[in-house]
């Protein structure tokens, strides 16, 4: 089989040597982090079962979880949550299946416990959550697709991936990893960390919120020393990537005076006024990064199967990583997969790398490479898929 | 005043000389976009109400219109919604001020069924929707914001835009423009397209979906015809746009002999299994383009005083506009203005603008012009926030 | 066939001796009487559907539509609704027969939509109500039931019912009917109304409490003239029916000095935090009679067919009345209905009749003639179902 | 203060000389009974957090949960939930008393789940219930009535109670204690019972409903088995309370050839179709008796403090148990006690005692010890509002 694949070069400043980058990544008790969570563990948990009960995975698409923020009062030493947080576990999946019915609801809900206890360690699930399921039946013309040996395509969209990860961007991500082996330590860190990385030249500014957790702080004078303690901290840990200067600043918007602090019972800004939603957070690189291709597609709790919405995005990252990796000559490359609806899904209707090449490289060899490898990720796209059940694949 | 604004001369190859182009639209009526008006048309239809009542735009987001698709039975001549779409108006308003209560959920109410009106012609309001209202009450810490003269920036994030349009994003941008035009006389089609349109070199794609209305076709023959007459519509239409080959493909995953087409009661596929969410469709230029900076925040429906994820997007977007338009030399403009949270909204963290320019430009010259109108337009930054409360500007 | 039909002499002091009576109606208006009609009319709907689809009616039971009050401001002239009223309609209904679809929640709310413009003729339904339909399948062995002959009762239960109404009983009843005709002169008068009716003796307390509409009362003073109109009305009207004394009284909680009246927007306390619910309110005999024998089942919404919870209230009410009205020597008549979970709804487990005989009655003719009548009810059961599809029996 | 207390002689043939008797009772297991218990316990626990907070009592009427059943596939030996049982908390309540935020959802949902833990012990209430909290604020009118010393009645409406209890109701209510207790050696027995006792002159039959639980049910030998041994035990217990004959029958629908059983996973019909709702099921004498005087009011869930509806119910339960032991000559004794909205609670508008007297009974001496009883109970009203705090009347 021929695949529509194309290799362009591409005349562009890395982005190293542009003068100003922007980054992002949202923590993983974020609430559109804990939102993409849910729906990707229901997602994963529902692939099990199908399996388990089928030998097949059937037709789902748990992407739309909402968590609807809570109120809450905190105080220094420990304080009381007013009103849970609202979890809305919905979606669409097979519930019927040969005559057989999947507890789907059930599956969520027990899937959905488990990712919060991960994800938000000081929430009181019982107590502080509400967990609600209303997860509907798909469209019976989607549901046929399955049917078929290599699936077809479930929509006409496009995947987008790129690497290798520039230090601005590797910066960001560790950071967020960083304050999660930090709270060992220190456990009055959240999860629900934003960090905000901004380069100018070789100027890197780090701007952290983090929400503090309220038991584990006695007063505003303990809040001031941790927050200093967090960016000493972060200071030295972020100083291993880079040469260039990093300033990094936390909770930026506190006013120490009037005791108008980042303060939180559970962890989580959920539990006072930030709602979450699936698809508004991290790309699949765990990043946003506003100046490098993007997608808007959320990929967390679509099917694995059909929804190229979800294969393209992974199935680009994880190339464009391989072809950076394997490919010496590559300073930088870009990758773009577009589907058709209904058209199998290891035949996309393009397939777009872009490189920018080192110095002194030989293109065409480049080109015949990273052709060779893209087909060869196309040809076994199966592989993906059980990347995505195994959960070997990060979604946010 | 002095502020961080920086211009940077990007050596890129231009869009229109670069292999590959991907740039999609999603109607009116897509799921997604009308999520995306419902959220902006409350947050206006408050803006108003508040600017009567108090002289002042309080306190507001109304960003998290939720659309969970109902159930349908459509058939040539007319069939029947089973279930009814279920649309939850939710988001966070101020409901007293200075002792005096708001009807918000009426506001709301009111405006959402305008908007419905306007973006589904065939929608009985009625009876095939269930129109929910939950907005609740922000964060005291947010409201205390509003007082000030100039507002404070309520997050730490970033809005980019860029400018000017490439051939196939205006093509792609007019189509769904054109169909909506086209439907006074073809009344069969529906407001929820989306159009995909894929540029290979000199040669453009475009694959439209739509949502064909059923009591307007009478038969599977009848439709076939339909679509071809819109195929041959659109093909004309686009051509005065381009010399580029353009290839148009309608409702690509048909069976027309299985007679599995793309039929609907009321227009849109929300009425049977496509949910939609705000901030999951088009950005501020009406495009979705994983080739050009996007942002991934949702604009619509975010107060247009203080919440810098709209007010930045909208300016990056006119900014760069009006820079292209001005300033000859200049081929592309990009543009990113990152906030930091509690500064004031006409000094941001950092207003990046990165130039291409023809051959032959002064960058001397354009950096200085170029900054120049950024910085007027951030001097009148208030301008950017009577636009939106006019409704001069388009979010999705 | 032998029914187990059983006739009893009371020796009991009629209801007109005993010295105490309490007897309460609750007007249209009032949210549990809303909740009633709701209930009823959407079942009702359905019945004339599957009658039309199928030549049958399909298992259903709508009985559990709630009303959640909403949020008013309401003012001399006209004032506002804040939040407002959300109307569940729930329940469960077969959805699929014979493979064809039926529209069940579209059917159940226009049917909702109809009964509130009947019964709040002030109300703004598309903006003053969130009317939410979430109606689900039923058991399947319940759906078997509907295939056999002559029904089998769907439960235990049982039904009452008592004739003739007293004369208290019949006050309290045509006040709130009488209510709604003076409507037409007083505008001002809301449809949520509740009578309560106390006699001591040969003297009778009538309390009122009706919702007045502030757009028809232009301030305080008018306001106590309304008051003072209508309870002249009443105590004129009701009157005919009496020797005994009467005192009227109107919304007796109004403080007029403070200004603290009953005044809404829409002519119901459901936009003012008063909630309702099937089943709470009036019995079929349109009353609530702590004095005499009374159900708990709620009739209204469930289905006419096997639901003996609902058919045996109304045929005890409509028995008991015929039995009164057929045997002169009867003074008054219980009767009381008790089904087995399978048998044929024709054949109760028992059917007790009570009676308290006028002086010089023949008890064993009574017995007979007694016996005889309620026999033909039971043999000819279908016709009480068809005056439920037909609406001649009231269920509130 | 003299008040409007009348006693009455009944002429009247006692209930156990009347020859049919209907009487219910639900299990604490089924479905209505546990929403009366969870609005119940809420209201009991937001009681206690008001006094302990402020030392009084704040407005609160929780008296309106809902359960929406789920859907389950039982099987002998163990089946699964498939969609859990929706519980919807709701009502009104205070939430900020003097610049203080109580957690009343927080609260409920505490309360609730230790409701469900002692109601339904093998219900898993993490996966297979969805807790949700929607409780609102109360009108401001209805707040200010507190601040008073004795509290004025929130309504116009009645109480009604009698003792005491016949040789049939006993034997109901017994007999449902009696399963909960024989669930010790017969785990199969699930908390959702119905008993209907049905008396014709001497011969009582009584039917239970008793929902079985799959995982202690091996076969449905096993099954039709421990049927006999419950129906057995039922028998032989309660042969202690009469000398008339007794008749139990268990699960009559169920049809053993076919299969079909009343088999649940959970121990509860909720879990499967049958919804509930507070105020639906036993009054606060435990039963449902058509025969006798009930009232309609919901007790559970209503505020302790100025509902009447909730206060009257339970000191004319009181009451007349106490006149019953107390007066010996008394046969049996009917009490109804009227409230008028606004007036103090230990003023009702009419306190009514109908009394049933023994041979040679002396009239006026049971007049004047009846009145003085029912005074003292009025005088001091407080101990029934006491009584319900701790927990010491059950409402259902």
């Amino acid at each position: 089989m021929k695949r529509n694949i194309k290799v362009e070069r591409l005349n562009q400043r890395p982005i190293e040597l542009q003068e100003i980058e922007l980054v992002e990544r949202k923590g993983i008790g974020h609430p559109d982090s804990v939102a993409d969570g849910l729906a990707e563990s229901i997602s994963r948990a529902l692939c099990q079962e199908y399996l388990k009960r089928f030998g097949a995975v059937l037709h789902h698409n748990t992407d739309k979880t909402q968590i609807v923020a809570g109120r809450s009062n905190p105080s220094f030493g420990g304080g009381e949550v007013i009103c849970p947080i609202y979890i809305l576990l919905t979606g669409r999946a097979t519930r019927i299946f040969k005559g057989e019915e999947i507890p789907v609801d059930t599956i969520a809900i027990r899937a959905a416990r488990r990712l919060l206890e991960e994800s938000l360690s000081n929430l009181d699930i019982n107590h502080h959550t509400i967990i609600d399921a209303k997860i509907g039946m798909g469209s019976s013309d989607l549901r046929d697709v399955f049917g078929r040996k290599v699936p077809s395509a479930n929509d006409t969209s496009f995947g987008v991936g790129y690497a290798p990860l520039s230090e601005t961007e590797q910066i960001v991500y560790n950071t967020e990893r960083e304050l999660l082996k930090l709270k060992k330590k220190i456990p009055a860190i959240g999860e629900d960390t934003k960090v905000m990385g901004m380069r100018e030249r070789d100027s890197i500014n780090l701007t952290i919120a983090c929400a503090m957790i309220d038991k584990y702080v006695s007063s505003i004078e303990d809040y001031v020393q941790l927050k200093e303690d967090i960016v000493q901290h972060i200071a030295e840990y972020t100083s291993q990537f880079t040469s260039r200067k990093i300033k990094a600043q936390i909770n930026v918007a506190d006013d120490i005076e009037k005791g108008s602090v980042y303060l939180t019972v559970t962890g989580t800004s959920a539990e006072m006024g930030d709602d979450g939603a699936v698809g508004r957070g991290n790309r699949t690189n765990g990043l946003i990064t506003p100046g490098r291709p993007m997608s808007l597609e959320a990929t967390s709790g679509k099917n694995p199967i059909n929804h190229v919405g979800k294969i393209y995005n992974l199935l680009a990252m994880v190339a464009s990583k391989k072809i950076a990796e394997e490919i010496d000559s590559i300073e930088e490359v870009y990758i773009r997969i577009l589907s058709q609806i209904g058209r199998p899904i290891d035949e996309p209707h393009m397939a777009g790398i872009q490189v920018v090449l080192k110095e002194g490289a030989d293109m065409v060899k480049v080109q015949t490479e990273a052709e060779e490898l893209m087909n060869d990720w196309l040809e076994n796209i199966s592989q993906i898929q059980e990347m995505i059940f195994r959960g070997e694949l990060n979604t946010y």
